[in-house]
């Protein structure tokens, strides 16, 4: 049987080939229309053949994606935001998660490589882009988002983190809190916020601290809540992401501690639990989903032969009820 | 330049083809050996060409999956598990999300049977199995978790909603309520959980109610509270899932209830969250790497030409300080 062409489909849709394509790859068409571009799919059994396609001609239509964390639901945003800017040019993607190991990061780019993937997304890679290079020799156009590693001379879409730090810790001096805690997060967002905080505090004219390790979860942030009150001397504290805030809201309580009644929080990242918790968390909003979509964007202007700049997003500040205005300084 | 074959990089490395293959493919290698190949690998710049080997041979070594929700911690647990399954004998995945939209999905079938995966693995499909074979003819071997359609005929993972559900609710019948309402929860799942509470209520002689819909969100979670508050007539409710229970929490301590003492939770799902909130929920513990370790290896059987069969695992209670025991019966 002769094999079924996507002009085939066009005409028995009544519709034309790029409306076909937008219809099977997710993009901005009407319902009707697509119900009627999978009708006629279904009709004359039409299937695109990517993969010999992708030997043909080297075009795969398709992004390949790292990200570190499966289980993180701003990861899941973030490619959600991607896979919304690809569709618009009839492009799909395929995600793996690298769990943070360098070694399993290399063998899935190998992959991702060997499928022919247009393009890479590499979220918060372990990897220097050279070191890449030097490894693959001519590699496919490669956006980062949350880059780890240096200055990697490619499009980089990241978030502020030393300026919503910044900002988060500025809430509570203006609320009139003069000894401020920190609870430290990981790797370079860790690092930048903790910058953020202390730049916050030198300007208003406060010594920093007491600062303490944080590993990101939630049994992180009760551990190092528990060390901060065993010295105490803090009124507030800013901590480097929601799921820390959990636990400083769990070892409080344990304590006694009303918050913000004895102590007022600030988290990071604004997840979906942060607005319903009692009192509700006062915290930095994550731009994830546009994060993924500029990436996106930027791949389909680096494949259109353009030259896309990256991008540094701010993070709005969230006031709900976890911060107190005290009088007078500090307690 | 002639192509650098993996037999060169095993005798260059000094050991078998299938360590080679397994340290390429996150499969269980000693660190020290992985370094060696990976050495040898960059040094005679190898590179694994599996879209040419797909084409030639049929055989991509990948498994396409797709999930319902990117954001979903739970789908991000079941790519691990299948991952781990799959490590073992050099098989890697990809995937991407269907929104729930079974127009996406079919698309996204489309995309990943021209990409030559050797087996699908299907989480939470809306699609009926039947429907997927008239579509495509002859499907590679599929593996379902979280059905949503009738018995399939292919292996299927899932979880044991209906008796989770009744051993939450007798948990509650346990501790002495009488009156136990229910926030109910979408598709498949929800209709489970709530038969299994409904068969619990039944079994210990009580009326069940008041039931109100919910949406699996935590808003949804919330406005389903207040909705119970506003008629009342209960001291416990079941929440079909641990997101709700959050709204259930924010709803309660608006209205000044405190939770155990005026109103009992359980939850479901043991979501990171779960442990840490005040009170500490009750619910139950979803096994979802489990299910997609168990899928990953239904999925090798298949491809080494046994029968595997289905499982329904069983979900374990965890017991927090979220439920009051109560003498007496209902308030």
């Amino acid at each position: 049987m002769e094999r079924v062409t996507i002009y085939q489909v066009a005409e028995a849709a009544g519709v034309s080939v790029a409306t076909v394509s937008r219809a099977l790859n997710g993009g901005p068409v009407a319902p009707e229309t697509r119900e009627r571009v999978l009708a006629a799919v279904r009709r004359l059994g039409y299937r695109p053949d990517r993969l010999a396609q992708g030997l043909a001609t080297g075009k795969s239509r398709t992004v390949g994606v790292v990200i570190p964390d499966a289980t993180g639901p701003l990861y899941g945003r973030m490619q959600r935001g991607l896979a919304d800017a690809l569709a618009a040019a009839g492009f799909g993607y395929i995600a793996t998660e690298s769990r943070r190991d360098p070694g399993r990061e290399e063998a899935l780019l190998d992959e991702m490589l060997s499928r022919k993937v247009e393009a890479l997304v590499l979220v918060g890679s372990g990897l220097a882009p050279e070191a890449l290079k030097a490894r693959f020799g001519r590699l496919p156009p490669v956006v980062l988002i949350e880059r780890e590693g240096g200055e990697a001379g490619v499009p980089t879409f990241q978030i502020d983190n030393e300026g919503a730090a910044y900002r988060a810790t500025r809430h509570l001096v203006e609320a009139g809190h003069r000894r401020i805690a920190h609870i430290r997060g990981l790797r370079r967002a860790g690092r930048e916020r903790e910058a953020g905080y202390r730049r916050a505090l030198a300007e208003a004219g406060l010594a920093p601290g007491p600062v303490v390790d944080g590993d990101f979860t939630e049994a992180g942030g009760y551990r190092a809540t528990r060390a901060l009150l065993a010295t105490g001397g803090f009124t507030a504290v800013f901590v480097a992401n929601d799921r820390m805030a959990l636990g400083v809201y769990r070892a409080a309580f344990e304590r006694g501690l009303r918050i913000p009644g004895d102590l007022s929080v600030v988290g990071f990242d604004d997840l979906a639990f942060a607005a319903y918790l009692t009192p509700p968390l006062t915290t930095l909003k994550q731009p994830a989903h546009r994060l993924g979509f500029l990436a996106g964007e930027a791949v389909l202007a680096l494949l259109g032969g353009r030259k896309p700049t990256g991008r540094v997003l701010p993070c709005g500040l969230k006031v709900r009820a976890s911060v107190k205005h005290v009088e007078g300084g500090a307690v």
